[in-house]
Formats: structure tokens, sequence, C-alpha cells
């Protein structure tokens, strides 16, 4: 019987912030991974990138500052570097996993450009925030540069704008990993933005909407599944308020008629749903599951989760 | 008949050191390696990262000195940093090539870590410049860091150990990119530097020696030939000097006399050489090509550079 293809999305909870927050959050993830890795799903692995590529973005800039013979470096590059920094550790954190339990596999991280449409409404309403908190004057600062941030809890943030993927670029060389019956890290933080102008790809200054990224991912890989690890271990109706509702099964009908009466939150919940919708189309085959990492093998078995399906 | 396959080692000429110049650089080196491709060989790329993973070095280590809630950046995080920073702009710019010459074949980078031996003797020489010119302040707060600095002209630099590659970890993953016939970028910068312990993979504060690592990777993936694009059309005997001679062909044998003369310089041409010797080993079949990026179509077909034989 062929080897049933899944994708997982990893988020902020599997991956952590700064440096060892990242080494020890891939750890605890990797037991989730390696869990459906030894289930014998082929796995795809796509996650997020938000305070990794804030922190490699302020960094190049601060120290182009410093030093007027480096140019700033666009936030192509940084995702570029970030997708190197977390496949670094995630690769070696779910190895390191499978080898505990006598699985022996290679995971490779492969670089990822994902195209998006120069012409996307995104362009003209920045909207996702990276990076770490800043303070008046650094906002201000920012603003100067010609960034944009936006006011939080606590102080500023930056936004860039989070448009559509389109194509993944290195899709081939994800496919022959997958083929050849190898984990594989892809598209990491989306993918790196880029926009196709003739024959050559130029960095967009965004961030693709990681999971839009992953639905696309696995619509392009063909996946039976799309898993993604959040922070909760359903989704709800009524998000967070007294009638809270948590959902075990909805159809992609039903999560439209959701979305429409606006259950799900910007930025969080409702790119997800968005993505399931996408991804499943009209596939009576294709599922999403929603989850918790540390319930992903529960979920996966029907005990938990949200699963959403045509 | 099967297709041969080569790996390419590009240096420092091929890539420059800025982002501008990367930029630049990788455009012509897209040419130098499309007009293989075009020539029906199997092709995998490496190359250097001096330049790159001392400027994300640098920026990462004085950006957590600003912002203390970061730590600082492990030299094997900033190493996988610059392989994606480099990876985007080369296999975009041989992407682009490629298309204009109407070529579609996928090009990706596999995120690459080689071991090395926690006894190596480099360990305890650290010899491998990197990063940019020092005033002597930053080189006396870099030595009060643990790290290692040397004294250049017009200042000082710091200097990392660079111990010989043992094993590429994703070894399986590059091959099977070579056998879907795809272009592959590997091992950039000589490799991840990491260390075996029991199951896990530890990152060492060290640069693997590029040229060395492309030996290594050209014997592990059991390639016909070994092409080193660098700064010389051909290694010369008494380089520099009045009685200077290139060399068009060169046996091991030779080759190995030739460094007991102490003929090739420590950190350019030296290790090149012995990468030479090490890849072709006994066998009969393998070959390395010597010469400068833009004399690489006219080397292979036999006209310059200098090849090494058995």
């Amino acid at each position: 019987m062929r080897k049933k293809k899944i994708v997982i999305a990893l988020g902020h909870d599997a991956l952590g912030t700064t440096l060892p927050e990242q080494k020890e959050a891939t750890m605890r993830t990797a037991g989730a991974v390696a869990d459906l890795i030894e289930d014998d799903y082929r796995v795809v692995i796509t996650h997020s990138n938000g305070p990794q590529v804030g922190m490699i973005h302020a960094a190049m800039s601060e120290f182009a500052k410093l030093h007027p013979e480096y140019t700033s470096t666009p936030m192509s590059v940084c995702s570029a570097m970030s997708q190197g920094y977390i496949g670094y550790d995630l690769q070696n954190a779910i190895r390191t996993e499978l080898l505990n339990r006598g699985v022996y596999k290679t995971v490779s991280t492969v670089l990822t450009q994902v195209t998006a449409d120069p012409y996307d409404d995104a362009f003209y309403h920045p909207s996702k925030v990276i990076g770490r908190l800043l303070t008046k004057e650094e906002a201000e600062a920012e603003e100067l540069k010609g960034n944009h941030v936006t006011e939080v809890e606590g102080g500023f943030r930056r936004i860039v704008s989070a448009p559509k993927p389109l194509d993944i670029i290195e899709l081939d060389a994800i496919k022959a990993l997958i083929e050849a019956d190898q984990v594989v890290i892809a598209s990491g933080g989306g993918g790196i933005p880029v926009l196709v102008q003739d024959n050559t790809l130029k960095g967009a200054g965004a961030v693709i909407e990681k999971d839009l990224a992953a639905g696309r991912l696995a619509d392009l890989v063909d996946a039976d599944m799309l898993v993604i690890l959040t922070g909760v271990e359903k989704v709800c109706l009524n998000f967070g308020k007294e009638n809270e509702q948590q959902i075990d099964r909805m159809s992609v009908e039903k999560a439209k008629e959701y979305i429409a009466e606006g259950q799900f939150e910007e930025g969080t919940m409702l790119p997800k749903i968005q993505a399931a919708i996408e991804y499943i189309g009209d596939s009576a085959v294709r599922n999403v599951l929603i989850t918790k990492l540390d319930k992903s093998r529960e979920a996966m078995d029907g005990f938990t989760g949200t699963l959403i399906h045509k």
C-alpha cells in the first residue's frame, strides 16, 4: 500500500523565540514529528519564522547602520537566512529523536522560494507583525526608514505585507526527496517571498502568510493530510467567550459559514481555516487536522483535535 | 550513456564580499555553471562563505551586545544562515541563466552539515580568517570574548579553527536530487561544522576547510570530476616569482612532491591540491580541474587550466 503523505505545519509554539528557546522547543517538537514518521507517514515539515526573521532583520539593519560599508539586508535575504537557522535546529532535533528510536532516515532542509502576485492587495496593507517589541523612539526610527510599525501591548512592533502564496519554485526538489522516502523541511516561514519578472525572481519586502503557504505546499505535493500544530487543542467557536465551543469535525462548507460569521481571529486561526479550505477544495480524500503539538498522536488517532473535511 | 557527474567548487571570486557584490558576482558565475549544465553534466555546486559568515557572525554578535535579551549566535548557526543567504542568490542566478538559455531544470540548495573530528589538530590551532577588518580596539574586545584574532595588513581579523571534513550528514538528500537530474547547491562554506556526540550533532565553533569539503563531497557522491574555480587560470610552481611556471597536467604523485617542496601556499592553493589528492586517491577515472571562473568551458575542453589525475 502507498504510504500516506502528510504536511506538518509548525507554529510559534513549536519553535520559540530566542536561540536557546528554539533549541529546546525543537527538541519537544521532534517528538511529535517522530511519532508520525514512526507511524509510517511520509512527512514534509513546514514552519513559521516570525521572531527569527525579525531578529535577523533587526540585527542586519543595525549592523549596516554601524558599518556603512555594508548595505542593509532585504527581507527576502533575511528570510533565506532564517530558513537556514531554523532548519538547522529542527532537522537535527528530528534526526536525534529518530535515531534515539532506532529509525534511520535522512532529514534535510530545502531552501524554498514562494512566488506572490505583485498586485496582491496585501502589498498595500502591511499586516504581519515581525520582530521584537520596540520603544516609541525605535518605532519612529523604523518609520523614518520607510518601514511600517503598529502599536501593540507594551510598545510597538514592525509590520510587513503578507501576500498569498502562488507557486513553490523548488517544488521538484521537495518532491524528489519525498519520493526517496526522506523527511523534508521546506517552505520555512512561508517561503522566501519572490515576484516573477520574466526569467528572474525578485525578492519581495514581505512575509508570505505561512498557514496559507503550508496549505499551498500540501496541495502542490498532493498530500493526503495537512496537520497544523498550533497553540490550541481544538478550533473553537466564540473563542475566549463564555459560550466557547470546541469543534471536533467541520466541513469546508461549515468553515466558510463560520468565517462569514467572523468566528476566527485574523492573523491566527483565520489563515489556518482559509488554508484548509483552499487545500481541501473539492477533494473527498484530503483532510486537515488542527491541534496542539503535544496532542498530535492522539489527534491523528481521532481522539482530539479538529478535523476539517470536504 | 550515463551522464557524467561533476562537483563545482566556487571560491571568493565567484561570490564577492558584500550583498550587492554577491548579487552581481553570482550572475557572472551562473554563466560558467550553466555552460557545464548545458554540456550535459550532472552538476553539484559547493562554495566558500568567508566574508558572508563573517558578516553574519559580526552582525549577530553586535546585536546580542546591544540587546541583552538575545544570546550570541554560535558560528555553526551563522554558517547555516550563510548557506541560506548564498544559496538564495546563487540558485536564482543559475536558474535565470538556464531559463535565458531555454533550459528548464530545478536548482535548489540543501542545508548541509559536515562532521569534524573533535580531536582534529585544527581545534588547537585556529587558522581560518573570517569577517571584516578590525581595529586594534575591536580585536582586543574579540579576544576578551574568547575569540581569536590575527594581525593582517591594515589591522586585525578574527580567526577560527578549520578542521578537516569527515562525513556529510545530508548526503542521501544530495544524492536523491542528483539522481533526479536536478542541480544541487550543497555543503556551502564547507558545510555547517558539527561534532557527533552519540545520536546528537553539536555545532562546532569552526569553519570546515571548504576546498577539502568540496573534495569530500566529490568523493562521497562519486563524481567523475571536481572542478575548482578560483582566482588563477592554472596552478603554478614558484608562484609569484621570476621563475613562475604554469602547470598543465599533474599526477597525484607529482602533486605530493610539490607539496613536500612547499610549492603551494597554505590557506589558498595548498588545500585545493590536498583536496585533489584525497578525492582522486587511487582512482584512474577521477580528475580534478583547477582554473579561473571565466575559463571553465575552455578548460573543460582541455585548452587551459591545470588537470590533476592519478
